[in-house]
């Protein structure tokens, strides 16, 4: 599924950009996105181009309680028609579904009843079997899958390849690489580009990457990426997303070529929505807890405890997270 | 002068950090640093194994008004030496001095009654021979020279190439790559790279990078040149430095394998200097107006006075910067 990759100077049309503001970025504030956030998000990506808008999680409401979050972790069709009606832009929508956090049988329905198009399966790489028993029964009612394999900088490369070669065999849409840590470098990332897009040239697989903030390298592998190949790319408006962040949305829709692609509407977005977003308090993009999680590959949690604490101690910080290791 | 470029799991001898951050965060904060925070990011910069530490300009006071400046505009040196006495130590000391703004004949002393190591002349490509004047000069008093070639992202590739070549010819040491404008990405990087390093192979001469985070690059495409056999590498804590900023010297002891950079002084100086300074009211560092001037390769002031304006009409910013091109 690899073509031409282009270069600077060009577009290339197999690239699709996802924004996953309201997913990733919900982590950091509950999930609790205003109906007016929601409904000014999904314009801004429908006149930017984005391909894709990812609303937020399916999760379970027996296993969350759902007057601790807003209706994003569980994106229940009639609240996704309440922002989109029946959807008729070019723009599709997806959904992220964690394994075990979701009874897929009870909560999705057809396709044809669903304005849903995508549903992104987030699973760590010791959980691919159930992962892809999810997908698989998304795909039979219809939708679009994709698998993100999430932390991918534990696992030894030997066996990514031999998960990649059960994903590849299965109905899977798109393969995803997640940077989960933040603590990939371009070099790497070039690296596992290469692994991953191997897989999906022999099955015929589009492959997608998910890039964290936390060493500022969110963008830059991200596009280093998308040079080798991948076609699939997260971003998020502001960089919203747990920790350290992800890649900017604003930044994506300035670098890639297509004239499909408008960065005004992010612009207008950014100043209305995300601006009042941080300055409410809502916390999120690099600092240096992130770095030196992302250093050390490890969970940026301690990180986010460090900061939401006040403290500034970083010596002690790294310490702990040595010790830890 | 290029060497075995080595691995992520490697540690390149001919590597050199250079901590630019009272240089090129001087432009700041007008250089008012407080001699605390001179001497402890000298003791700083030593315990944490940075090669070279810039102090600040060269200017000429009959150029500048020294009630508007800090010494650091100046570095003196009896300036430099109430910070760093005879520097018995391994890290060098550098200044910069800019074409046209200072008399080197009567700022500069003979090597032998100096604490200076390095003299850095700072110029545009049309500017070439007069720096290159201003580095033999220093080079005749006994200093190690760098001349860095800034704005090259306005250049065309044929002129740069006709200007190394001078650059070759003559007793420079150290030749930068300079992304004033932060609007240079990773895969550009390297190709420049290739082009500076062909002529230090030619010549016998090092290469550096002096990287800007106005697309949030500055680490990646550092860390890229480095990748390529770049040697000289600039960064400031915190990345503080015009505009956007810098590639985080943090981030580098971090990233750099060698085992005498040391990332922990580091960290101590950022609790106990840089996030005070950031709290008093400095203001440096991404922000959406400088991704844009990065985007279109173009100077960060606008921005910058955009920023200091308390502005968030991003796409008016926008249209103005695209009218001026």
């Amino acid at each position: 599924m690899r073509e031409e990759t282009g270069n600077l100077q060009s577009a290339r049309k197999s690239v699709r950009l996802l924004d996953a503001t309201m997913r990733d970025g919900g982590i950091v504030n509950a999930f609790l996105f205003s109906d007016e956030f929601a409904k000014n998000l999904y314009e801004t990506n429908v006149k930017a181009g984005v391909d894709i808008m990812e609303f937020g999680y399916k999760a379970d409401e027996k296993l969350f309680d759902a007057k601790k979050f807003g209706k994003w972790k569980f994106c229940k069709e009639d609240d996704i028609r309440a922002i989109v009606g029946e959807n008729k832009t070019d723009m599709k929508i997806a959904v992220m579904a964690d394994v075990g956090r979701v009874d897929l049988k009870r909560a999705v329905a057809d396709k044809k009843n669903s304005v849903v198009d995508m549903y992104r399966i987030a699973a760590y790489l010791n959980q691919i079997p159930s992962a892809l028993q999810m997908a698989e029964y998304c795909k039979s009612r219809g939708y679009e899958t994709a698998l993100n394999i999430m932390a991918i900088s534990k696992n030894q490369e030997s066996d990514l390849k031999r998960a990649l070669e059960e994903v590849g065999k299965s109905s899977v849409d798109v393969i995803y690489i997640v940077d989960s840590f933040g603590s990939l470098y371009p070099e790497e990332i070039r690296r596992v580009s290469e692994i991953y897009l191997e897989v999906g040239d022999k099955y015929g697989k589009q492959i997608g990457i998910h890039a964290h903030n936390n060493q500022q390298l969110a963008f830059a592998n991200t596009i280093e990426a998308c040079a080798c190949g991948v076609n699939y790319l997260d971003s998020t408006m502001s960089g919203m997303g747990r920790g350290a962040g992800n890649c900017h949305t604003e930044a994506m829709l300035g670098f890639l070529k297509n004239p499909k692609y408008r960065i005004e509407p992010a612009l207008a977005f950014l100043r209305g929505f995300m601006k009042p977003l941080k300055e409410s308090g809502a916390v999120w993009g690099y600092d240096v807890p992130y770095l030196l999680t992302g250093l050390f590959n490890a969970h940026p949690s301690s990180a986010i405890e460090f900061i939401k604490n006040g403290r500034d101690d970083y010596i002690e910080f790294l310490n702990a997270l040595l010790f830890m290791e």
